[in-house]
């Protein structure tokens, strides 16, 4: 459903866009910007050969080029779009071909650790614009991305204190023409809010679906036949990739194990709740929860539709 | 999209049919048997005259009883569709009015508890097969309910012991008509199996949207934003009826304690693996549990749409 993207731009933002890593993300960029013509060419970038190979066979993109170096020789907007646990070794391999006035950006789920992994790289004159797009699915690789990804969600910027203005303003608008919303806020405070609503949600979600895995008084088997009751939801985020996941949790420890202590802190009084047949302290938080998901609804991040609008299995 | 359950029985499987309880459950119920001719008379009773003066515009019944009392008099099938919590003073309140032969069953999501409720209220010569149809979504009253609700889904059984074996199959030939599958076994490995595929990830999607409401540091408006990185998926089951859930966790106290106990030891791995930055450990992890969402989509409970096949928000 490209068409939902609305009609090309007749002047592009950038010249030479480069996308390093295609995998979901960097993929949906690719196909968007293409379909946009948010870039006179669109280049991709990727470590894996197999990968490169399949994005040339898709033709998602103007050119592949064989190295990162090579690809952001004159580009004037790079996106990296690996697991955030690269991003260091990334911007110490195109650093030197990088020219100034360049705009380097990413995609990350955590905006502290790139930050201090990419801007030692960078020499003077090319700015740094970190961007977070809080989309995505389960599904992982080149094959995996769409155009309309983006649409309806929100894009997080963390321009390091003195970035300039003007290179903010590009990437937001790069954003904008790709139907997100876009935020400012401080690096910190992104991986903050990102540990609660994104960070331990996958924790928990990783966590139970082992521990279903691992009983012997129940069988696999049973835990997947009898999924329906709740579990099966979980198991979607604890299929996503997990090379990201485990970047990611390395790389937010500490918002990560501030919102897990909470969590637990919050389980272990439900769990005593229980023990002690708490029922009123049950139901109120039971009832508490509900209109948070009505305001998810209202502001257009989820569907009103009862259970996802999941097709029925047959 | 009734048309998927097939066409109406030409000889009904029972005579008066009484459900008790018009929740999504109950009126799925009703609108599935009379739909596919299941019963001659479908019979609804519901403690709340806001519920029966709905379903009786719905038209969903036959017949809306002013009391459980006058609903099971000459019914050959009752259905207590009511909170675990309540089943036994339901059954109090028909056990004079049920005649010998009756079949009396349940859909609760606890099964020994039921048991023990309901068993010491009937009298000899009527038969007991409490159920659990794994089925259901976060919406709950009368106008929530559809018929092809138990389509495809699974339908656990768990008779006491020395129950004669005529009424357990026409209970199961009564839940395969409404195109679900059935599975005996007993009320005490149900409701272990039910505590880990079922009410302990419902326990924790609670716990962890309760957390998200909580904090000072991030507001709710950000949580709320932000919620498509992973949390929005919680909601959903966070949003179930919260009368429900208390009684749950209340009548299935040893099992759920004992299950997130253990998803609690696991938790503690997994924190002490981020702190001690043990890549591998998470990895491994967040690699064995994708399988478990490939074994749920090849069985036909869970669809393999990317993101459950939502539709995107505009």
């Amino acid at each position: 459903m490209p068409e939902r993207l609305g009609p090309p731009l007749e002047q592009p933002l950038f010249n030479r866009l480069v996308i390093v890593g295609l995998g979901l993300i960097g993929s949906s960029l690719a196909r968007a910007a293409r379909h946009l013509h948010l870039a006179r060419t669109v280049v991709a970038a990727d470590a894996s050969p197999a990968v490169r190979a399949r994005v040339a066979e898709l033709g998602i993109v103007d050119e592949v080029a064989p190295s990162v170096a090579e690809a952001v020789r004159g580009a004037d907007y790079v996106i990296l779009c690996v697991p955030v646990g690269a991003c260091g070794a990334v911007a110490a391999e195109m650093s030197g071909a990088l020219v100034p006035g360049a705009i380097v950006s990413d995609v990350g789920s955590v905006k502290g650790s790139v930050v201090a992994q990419v801007q030692p790289h960078l020499t003077s004159g090319v700015h740094f614009v970190p961007a977070h797009p809080v989309a995505g699915t389960e599904h992982s690789g080149p094959d995996a991305g769409f155009a309309t990804l983006f649409h309806g969600r929100w894009c997080i910027l963390t321009p390091p204190e003195g970035t300039d203005p003007d290179p903010v303003a590009q990437v937001r608008a790069f954003w904008e023409a790709l139907g997100s919303n876009v935020e400012i806020m401080t690096p910190q405070h992104h991986d903050l809010v990102l540990a609660i609503t994104s960070h331990v949600p996958h924790l928990i979600a990783y966590n139970i679906v082992g521990t279903a895995a691992d009983l012997e008084e129940v069988t696999q088997s049973e835990v997947i036949k009898f999924s329906a009751g709740g579990f099966r939801d979980f198991t979607r985020i604890a299929a996503s990739d997990p090379t990201m996941w485990r970047d990611v949790f390395l790389n937010n420890k500490d918002a990560v194990l501030e919102m897990l202590g909470r969590f637990n802190e919050d389980l272990s009084a439900l769990q005593r709740a229980i023990r002690w047949n708490d029922g009123e302290a049950l139901f109120n938080l039971f009832s508490r929860t509900r209109t948070i998901r009505r305001g998810i609804i209202d502001v257009g991040q989820e569907t009103p539709e009862p259970d996802f609008g999941r097709r029925k299995a047959d």
